[in-house]
């Protein structure tokens, strides 16, 4: 999975939130209305902390529009298959 | 944070997810037509696995009806205050 910010979607990785948060501000800058933040597994926790720090910190006029949650089948490296959560945050300003 | 079931909440800590499932499991078999399930910190990512494993495996007509996130300030034992990510997954029957 990509870590990188792609169009208005922020993919929630290893790195520490504030990482997260500026690419997630940088979005709103660049003038984009929505910005999904999006994460699997154990970064779903950190995808949470980011759109928290997003709105109470650096954009106090927006809001967390819809949360979606789904499961996804990821294989192994040794092959085999195992569903991991993901989360789909999405921010509208 | 008590970690058993009260009344129709789950909180979710760091036992493994199927204890959360279970517990999900048999309020929605005592009648409850609603149950939060509700973690802090890094407990989240674990809430949103109890809530997909619940709706995918054991209670098929369930939905998530609604999640909300929210920052809760809790003091250390060292006396400092810090802010954590709490969520609350509410599904419905």
């Amino acid at each position: 999975m990509a870590e990188e910010a792609d169009d208005n979607v922020i993919f929630v990785g290893n790195k520490p939130p504030m990482s997260y948060v500026l690419a997630c501000v940088t979005q709103f800058n660049d003038g984009m209305d929505e910005v999904h933040i999006k994460a699997r597994g154990k970064a779903i926790s950190r995808a949470v902390d980011v759109a928290e720090i997003t709105r109470n910190r650096f954009e106090e006029d927006a809001v967390i529009e819809s949360i979606e949650t789904g499961t996804e089948e990821i294989e192994t490296d040794e092959g085999d298959e195992i569903n991991v959560s993901s989360i789909d945050i999405l921010m509208k300003k």
